[in-house]
């Protein structure tokens, strides 16, 4: 049976040009290519194998990553990667390791804060790997309230030194990838102290280990900090904890682009623009989107195949049985999900394109932007990344039972991903600064200070508080103006409700703390506004292929009235939308599903993804799951004997009655 | 510092006698001291110590649990443990094992459809533990639809027996716990077929296991299905598959009370009303809603506690940092999942009385109830599971980083936690049970059959299709009659509307498939309104000690308005309340959460549960959360040595820029 493809009747109804999808999806030609051309390149090389990860041990887990490690870098050299390809080989090989943190945070640190001095001595070691580093922020005690960190870098002008001390055990280094085990130097960030004073915090490198042997230099205390959610996934990585005793280094080794110290001991601002770092926040959570587009597409991808593959129920007359794909519950659940993975890639797109703007700004002292992008950065990563990890988990649920085998690839899929809900600021506190920022607009409409950017809409304020939705019938919802028009003033409403409740307490911050959840709300609809909208920008643009701009405009449609569903309440009660108009987007809504469903799988093929990176029996590209869900049975390692290691103790005493004298 | 209570603190500002609320969390004095009594025993057992699971491979984490469960029977022997007892103790060993499907699925299916001969001969053997039973319902191609099994048991009248036999491979039995190493016997389901005749799926008593050796018998293929969701977790349990090659068995172990096949091959049904496995249903689901509280309330104690240890922002002149549990974001969050715990105690108190009420009636041949009885606890099963796999989860959001670790607890609790949302019942399949409950009694109303029980709410239809709810201040929120009304309206809008739709389409099960998703949600709305209106009823109890009854009146309030802010577009596009009552209704919840606040952590200790069996740092009953955390983590293997292994073969080679030559 081998070769046999069990979808292909589904891939036949397809209506639109998948080859074409496929580079809509990837963003361009260039981008199919070199993605199809790596991951064939990781799939098809035995050393990148991962089937059996969920199995192994700590010990035996690591060391494969380690291998897996070196591996990649040993082939990346041999076959002279580009910088692009490199990253799309790390991203194939889907497993978190230590080098991650070294290219994706160590180099870009240093590259960010250090000056041309450490440039050029720090830079090129990096590039060859002659030093592995990472990114020492949070502490034991302090994650995202990064002015609270507590260890010190005390500048002794004695020895032209920093002392980095850890004074507390909160203070100690805590989570940092790749510290545990592996990085020889990390940028460690820390209190500056010089002369008594206190200036903040402020980045320095430090050597942890020897480079001879590996173990740590004096003065310091660094391990892995333990198991974390899941099997294999995350515990791949050496999250670290690192205590200091007085540590010294030269003070050339902090990161004086923006501050420095000078040998006299005096701190000292350059004329750098502190905002460049903004710009750095700007690009890693454009990647933390686009990455969120990929794991729920992910997901997206298992649940879809095997929805078609699995049947129950509705057998007529003793024929085949219903495929869950075609319960309108199914459909409710998926078809969002599906939605959303491409208006993520449509998103982080266009951030891309945000990240080029900001920096020719900053380049050019232009920081006028820069509120805007900062709230808009903060609020997709939250948005998306929330909305990624609990669709992951629906997506097992969709699988049924079945999705809870680790060989589904699901139940690692989503302990692997959560931490994104987290790192790179905890999605609650991200959306406050976006309600922040939201509330400065409104306070400053009708002063002359135009709003920019995504936050454009407001200009219209007037209208939108007072317009009414014209919708009559289902069809009108499928109009992007009106739907343009209806989230717009959703997210007018609320803001502006929120901006009038805060003026009733006479101290603004005692009104925002109390406010705190309705802010929240109001921000989500900001940014579930811009997704949409740019979701809709997406589809005026120029899309080739036969049926493909048709079906995306299915699902920019499903998405903008999933969440109008979901969030009825906002719309509704602050008079969007009638009650009437309401059951009219959900009627559209159970159209719009009609007409994805003979698409799905096709839709799910463009992400062209191969099996080894889907890491899933049950998302198969040929949907031949059970037979293989049975054989993967077999690997278990409990499955090595018939009768199990602990019989003759623990059992056979229990069925022969002998417990009372049997040893435990 | 042992001894030192960090949270004494927070016990001191409770406003109500937490001995008493111990009490009401139990159900009742005895429960309390048998609970209290069997959890220290099992805490202060070095045997039962489980905090190294997520360290251990498969194999010696099952062996560990073989010996676990080994020593658990021993003791409830010595001890001589009544049976609530012994359910008790293996509840607090917090292990799934083998002996939960003996004692659990297997006991009683004999019990339940065994004829009192079966009885005589197999119940003696399964209480002592002379065989180990599992129940071998789904398969691999079929876990819902029950009706659909494939597994075949076709009488040979020539000898008497039944040949018991997998046709196919999806036919495998799949999933069933206990079945892949342990069980020597399993209630099998297959297909009856006498004479070439299928009588669809009954259930079968087959030895699977040698008592002698333990191999598997002959004909028989059995294993375990491999590894599942989460470290530790649910991996303790060996789920099974197992294919039969025309096994045979005798006619006397079909399982006979309801149907029987004569020595002639002729199929009968007894005069046992058939209804009775309704009974055992309903008591399968008190116990899972019960398990949701459990489940629920031990993520919540964790998160409630650490959130007052933990301390973020918000230092003044360099004072303490504020307590996360002070920030409404987070009170937003956390409070309604603690007043949800609590209300899935008591609606899961209530079930335990619809169980009793329901097997009277039976008894007394009176089948009236039996339609509500089953909707009911199918959608409060569906209900409770789903909310509370997801509020486990955002617990461990809620603690931020340190919730990611194993330590913290909570992605054990998670990943063990989640298939209640799957197993005896998948949780969309059993809502639009309820939704056919519904549809079927708003098409009865003005018939003359009075609606009973829970939905008897629907006798005034009339009344609620048009009532206006009356609040017009934020307390008036508080009245239990308005709450009631509004949630009775709301859920009676939301069917008949449903109603009305189905009546549109010309097919009624054309137009049942069509509205799926909203026929989900008007039986969500039901649900919601179950547990509030029993949560209501809890409180009109005399409930003694000091302040207990208010608080608990604070959580009830809190879990339905957070209830009616979630689904607000229900209520407010039903007319059931206008934008102004949900805004009031808000403030009232903000007021709400400020009250509850000094109370949060005696609300939390009133679950009474021990560090042993929370099994989390982060959740300690002492709060003294980070030099624990820091002891933990260096008891992580990978902290067995200092240079980790895999360091000569693969980080050397890539600073030395040895790669080329590694062999990798």
């Amino acid at each position: 049976m081998a070769g046999v493809d069990y979808l292909a009747d589904e891939r036949n109804k397809a209506e639109f040009d998948v080859n074409e999808m496929k580079i809509v999806w990837a963003g361009s030609r260039h981008a199919f290519e070199l993605s199809d051309r790596i991951s064939r390149l990781v799939a098809s090389d035995p050393a990148f194998r991962k089937d059996n990860r969920p199995m192994l041990s700590r010990k035996e887990l690591f060391k494969n990553t380690l291998r897996k490690t070196a591996h990649a870098w040993k082939r990346i050299n041999e076959l002279r990667l580009t910088e692009e390809e490199a990253n799309k080989l790390r991203f194939y090989v889907d497993e978190p390791a230590f080098a991650d943190l070294h290219w994706g945070m160590f180099v870009p640190a240093i590259k960010g804060q250090g000056t041309d001095e450490q440039h050029q001595k720090w830079l090129p070691l990096a590039y060859k790997m002659q030093i592995i580093g990472c990114y020492a922020q949070t502490e034991l005690g302090h994650g995202s309230n990064v002015q609270g960190l507590e260890t010190t870098a005390t500048f002794d002008p004695q020895t032209d030194e920093f002392i980095i001390h850890s004074p507390t055990l909160t203070s100690s280094k805590w989570w940092p990838g790749g510290l545990g085990k592996v990085s020889t130097h990390a940028v460690v960030y820390a209190r500056l102290i010089t002369d008594g004073k206190d200036h903040g915090v402020h980045g320095f490198i430090v050597q942890l280990r020897s480079l001879d042997d590996h173990s740590p230099l004096p003065g310091i205390i660094v391990g892995d900090i333990g198991m974390k959610f899941g099997n294999g996934a995350y515990n791949t990585m050496d999250n670290g904890v690192l205590r200091f005793d007085h540590v010294r280094i030269p003070r050339n080794q902090m990161l004086m682009r923006v501050s420095q110290v000078t040998r006299e001991g005096k701190y000292k601002q350059s004329n750098v623009p502190r905002q460049l770092v903004y710009g750095t926040m700007v690009y890693v959570r454009q990647v933390i989107v686009s990455d969120a587009s990929y794991a729920l597409s992910r997901a997206v991808c298992i649940a879809t195949r095997y929805s078609c593959v699995r049947r129950q129920f509705g057998s007529q007359n003793g024929g085949a049985e219903t495929q869950v794909i075609d319960y309108k519950t199914q459909q409710n659940r998926l078809f969002p999900l599906l939605a959303s993975a491409y208006a993520f890639r449509f998103v982080s797109e266009w951030l891309k394109w945000l990240y080029t703007d900001v920096m020719q700004r900053l380049q050019a002292n232009d920081f006028s932007t820069l509120p805007e992008a900062h709230a808009c950065t903060a609020g997709l990563k939250s948005l998306t990344t929330s909305a990624t990890a609990d669709g992951i988990e629906e997506c097992r649920k969709l699988c049924g039972g079945h999705g809870y085998l680790c060989s589904s690839g699901l139940p690692e899929l989503f302990a692997v991903y959560v931490p994104a809900c987290t790192y790179e600021g905890d999605n609650t506190v991200l959306l406050l600064q976006v309600a922040r920022f939201l509330m400065k607009t409104v306070s400053q409409l009708g002063s002359g200070k135009k709003p920019v950017g995504t936050i454009s809409y407001m200009e219209q304020a007037e209208h939108l508080m007072k317009c009414r939705c014209e919708v009559q019938r289902a069809e009108d919802w499928l109009k992007p103006s009106v739907i343009l028009e209806v989230f717009e003033a959703r997210a007018t409403r609320m803001s502006v409700a929120c901006a009038q409740n805060l003026s009733k307490f006479a101290n603004p911050e005692e009104g925002f703390s109390e406010l705190l959840a309705d802010l929240v709300e109001a921000a989500i609809a900001h940014c579930q506004l811009i997704v949409v909208s740019k979701f809709i920008e997406k589809l005026r643009q120029d899309i080739p292929g036969k049926g493909v701009k048709q079906v995306l405009g299915m699902l920019c449609n499903i998405y903008a009235l999933h969440i109008l569903h979901k969030n009825l309440g906002d719309f509704v009660s602050t008079g969007c939308i009638t009650s009437k108009q309401a059951s009219l987007a959900n009627e559209q809504l159970r159209s719009l599903y009609s007409q994805v469903r003979p698409n799905a799988v096709a839709l799910v093929d463009s992400f062209n993804y191969t099996d080894h990176f889907l890491g899933s029996v049950l998302g198969r590209y040929d949907g031949n799951v059970y037979p293989n869900l049975y054989e993967e049975a077999w690997k278990d390692p409990l499955n090595d004997s018939v009768v199990p290691d602990g019989y003759h103790e623990y059992i056979r005493p229990i069925l022969k009655q002998q417990l009372r004298t049997a040893r435990l």
